[in-house]
């Protein structure tokens, strides 16, 4: 279903607007339009929004929605923007709707492990509020320094630690949700269980603002663990380095970190930090175990993946830890373009190895490069497919033919097309290869009893 | 929205039955109809079923949901009828449809730490598959001996190990579901991680029945233990023991299975198992801890405890993991009635003490008997409320009244009505007072999409 009105003009959307909310909360100079227009996601086709709003509250958020359904338009939920499937991208006759200066954390509360936060409040910086309580947020995206919470509920983010702590999804317990007709509603729960009634927080969590806007999140935190062990672990090739990954897990050892990085993605490392991993040669495991069986876990890895020939990091050699949060606070090289994208499927764990073979058929078949950084615990590959941009046009053709066949591959070895980023704008195209059409239907009229209008977020996440 | 034609002939309803499935997965034996009229929930008003299906098949669960909309008749699903909140009662003009046939195994897959089951798999019997390959399937509600995966779907049940694992949403990474037109469709994902469109499948977990039938259930398996380590603590009274709770919490350890028993608790395992924990005193705390770090945990929680004064079972005796075994497999003392009714609410865990005392202030004013055991880890508590059956009808008219009084100050201390029973019939009552009137009419919309013709399990999990 869509908007039935006719679109307004941008100068009526505007006036109404600052009306209803303060002036400074509403802007439309070219300069943040053009800045609040898309995420770190490729971008189909370029759309500049009629407005951007800051919201301050709630409140600004349910005026903005209220308008939308008086004036007709949609309207984009935004965090700070470094998603990476254009779930936050501008679409035609669009408000951003910026949550970034609703940052306030409202309660933590160390004895119930559980806070209330704003949707506006940074990831990490709900990690170092936490932290000086001994508990952490366990959801950590690559970027967690810039991530907000509200962002990582709508993409239901993932992250490193999630190998053991779960995702986002994991860690929320109860949302505010301001629906689309500009209700403030609140659902979930304040205690770690409940079971009243559907789940309506986890259907809110990982829809992209196509449901209702979060403005307030009850969260669970977890331990900080006060002993962290890294092991850095060199395998001659990617097969042996998956077979570590399986080693692991027959010692029955929950790491709370496990990342696989090939050759490729080593070099980017090399380049961005000055380190010379990639002339070693081969695929590195980065393994991080904590609670207060780490340093057990850590000689059981030891003997696991030494056992399989890997050179592994001294112990206490603090370059197993300094790789380990290099990997964990870097957003990569730069934002992705139509010459480079970044994927993000998920395999059952024991095809990790088969997949990343397949990959490499693929990006030969095709002439393209491909790398590869996988949360290798959870079978969450990313890899990155570019050619060079000198190519023009027909390197872009073989890169999408490469993508296609990638996420292919993915779902014939029982995957998913999207492990943790969303699927956005992007990703929407797959879908459909994953999901049946009863259960696309199913999802679309879902969609129209919270949203009948068609005004939230209009064209991501379903199909 | 309820069906609109007109109610069919018990007659009808069984012939066309028998036409459509193979005669003995059909009955209409007075017993049996009987014994599969109700679960363990307390009953507001008995209903016989039209008949009972023995599904073999999803195509045998599609079958009795599609005549159920030609002819006219509600279905209601069952497991084992081990729940405890009325979910699989069976209402006017109902089949009951039991899935405990559905047995099979269909995958387990050591590697990808995965099994697919079928919804009849009883929790015991796929642990013990699992526990071959070192795994194991962690949410164990205490009936876990009879109760049926299905079932455990279908109230998101709970159980021991949740304080470390989660509960069954946790552990559920798709389902196969049978929607109410007889459409079979597949939702979630084969991998631990996943974000493809909405979460169709933590809203089916917990929706007792009420939006679709689950036929199939791809679930995560998590390592089996090779060490375990139990401590059972007396403490002189539960203010203190629930001190202790908080004291292992601050010793940032987070166990296996951290259970609270008070001293009428305990007078009922020595009834059943002839142990003399009552003539002691006080209140048992039952921590276990597993993992490679156990011993260390154990360690660490014997010293916070000791602190407190608790009197500590030493190490290795094994009255501490008998204790737990008791707790652990115990359906308590046989089934509720009128004069005795089990609760499950949570708190948030700083206010167990204060909801404890509550709990027995409200029994001495309305001059009833309370016990109480608790999933202390999660705030999750179990208080009994009971009546001499000699009182008749102004002893139940207390216990009512005490109910009402006990899950509203579980409300008012940030509280949820239902931990990890679910609602079913017997808690709707009291759905509206957690639940904001918005909230409830979502769920009713939410409801009509999936089944408009009010066909499954009618009367259920919303209000």
């Amino acid at each position: 279903m869509t908007i039935q009105t006719a679109a307004p003009t941008a100068d009526a959307v505007r006036a109404a607007l600052q009306e209803a909310l303060r002036p400074e909360s509403v802007t439309w100079d070219p300069a943040i339009l053009q800045a609040y227009s898309r995420d770190y996601g490729p971008v189909d086709e370029p759309h500049t929004p009629l407005a951007v709003v800051f919201a301050g509250s709630a409140a600004d958020v349910q005026a903005t929605l209220r308008l939308a359904n008086t004036l007709g338009f949609s309207v984009v939920a935004r965090g700070a923007g470094t998603g990476v499937s254009g779930g936050a991208h501008a679409t035609e006759n669009t408000v951003v709707l910026s949550l970034e200066r609703m940052n306030r954390i409202l309660e933590l509360r160390p004895e119930d492990e559980v806070a209330v936060v704003e949707p506006g409040v940074v990831n990490g910086d709900l990690n170092a509020a936490a932290a000086g309580h001994g508990l952490m947020y366990a959801p950590d995206p690559a970027s967690f320094r810039q991530a907000t919470i509200g962002g990582n509920i709508a993409t239901n983010a993932g992250g490193l630690r999630c190998a053991k702590y779960g995702v986002t999804r994991d860690s929320v317990l109860g949302l505010d949700v301001v629906l689309a007709d500009g209700t403030l509603i609140h659902v979930g729960r304040n205690t770690f269980k409940g079971v009243a009634g559907y789940d309506l927080t986890s259907l809110f969590v990982g829809s992209e603002g196509t449901l209702g806007i979060v403005v307030a999140a009850t969260v669970r935190l977890r331990y900080l663990s006060v002993v962290q062990k890294s092991v850095a672990a060199l395998f001659p090739d990617t097969a042996l380095a998956a077979a570590g990954v399986l080693a692991i897990a027959r010692a029955r050892v929950q790491p709370a970190i496990l990342e696989l990085l090939d050759a490729g993605t080593l070099e980017v490392i090399d380049q961005a930090h000055g380190t010379n991993l990639a002339a070693r040669g081969g695929t590195l495991l980065l393994v991080r175990t904590d609670g207060h069986g780490a340093a057990i876990e850590e000689a059981l890895i030891r003997e696991a993946l030494g056992a399989l020939g890997a050179e592994i990091s001294a112990p206490g050699d603090p370059v197993a830890d300094q790789l380990v949060e290099l990997r964990r606070s870097s957003r990569g090289d730069g934002q992705d373009d139509e010459f480079r994208v970044g994927e993000d499927v998920a395999v059952p764990r024991s095809r990790l190895v088969g997949y990343i073979t397949e990959l490499g058929a693929i990006a030969a078949r095709h002439d393209v490069k491909v790398r590869v950084v996988a949360h290798a615990g959870d079978g969450n590959l990313h890899p990155t497919f570019w050619v060079d941009p000198a190519e023009g046009p027909s390197g872009i053709g073989r890169l999408q033919v490469a993508l296609d066949e990638s996420v292919r591959a993915a779902l014939d070895m029982g995957g998913t097309i999207t492990g943790e980023h969303g699927v956005g704008q992007f990703k929407r195209r797959w879908l459909g290869w994953e999901q049946q059409a009863e259960v696309l239907e199913l999802q679309r009229r879902l969609k129209d009893v919270f949203d009948p209008r068609g005004i939230l977020n209009p064209g991501k996440a379903i199909q």
